[in-house]
């Protein structure tokens, strides 16, 4: 791939979280992640401005302390599973380090944004937020 | 944002699909996208090797027509909508313009994947494939 073009990914904001080792991350948000910020950059306060408590959001980060070169991976680091191709995994190992977690906004202050639910890392990058997508009718 | 940090995608691969422009791409993969095949570097085949037919997965595209200048749009270019922040839109157009689709596995070959449900574009590079994820009690 050496020869392939690159894309640049730009930091928006960072991850503020009690959790600051990867260690203490739980395996999925769901599995007793504690509040956390997403610490938004001014830059991009008008891109968050429609988010609103209450709602799940998926939040994309850049997982930077990963892994690049991991291609097969062992799910869950337990030695009874058999070893999976990462992308058939959740691993943060992987060629392109981007992890997705699907939160819910607890609080919006100014371009802070106060979730539950998400595993990340304290300093990990934010890369985007999209919405859930509901059915086609909701659209 | 001047001097943060920048991170590197390297595409994985590439997408080959009917859909040529942007205009005729449907809105979303489940209104009416074609056929399309997940042509993945040879590097990477590793990785790809426990994706099976009939399975859903999580594709990651860089959608590398976007403008990355866009905070605001109006949801699906649709005038009878309020304009909303693109991080509460599914829009290509946002600072990092990653793209995110579930689609159906159809067919595996070799290092080419047949999907059914992607709207992204012929030549849209490939940047990570997840899991769909069930409960907690199947991980």
């Amino acid at each position: 791939m050496e020869n392939e073009p690159r894309f640049e990914v730009v930091p928006v904001g960072w991850v503020e979280s009690p959790l600051t080792e990867r260690a203490q991350a739980p395996r999925q948000g769901d599995e007793g992640a504690p509040p956390a910020w997403l610490a938004f950059e001014a830059a991009v306060a008008e891109a968050i401005r429609d988010i609103r408590p209450g709602t799940e959001v998926l939040v994309l980060t850049w997982l930077d302390r990963a892994r690049r070169d991991v291609l097969v991976t062992r799910p869950r680091d337990d030695p009874d599973r058999p070893p999976l191709g990462v992308f058939s995994t959740r691993s943060p190992d992987r060629p392109n380090p981007i992890g997705l977690h699907r939160v819910q906004v607890v609080a919006v202050e100014g371009s802070r944004i106060l979730v539950h639910g998400l595993e990340a890392i304290d300093g990990t990058p934010l890369v985007d937020v999209k919405p859930v997508l509901g059915g086609v009718a909701e659209r």
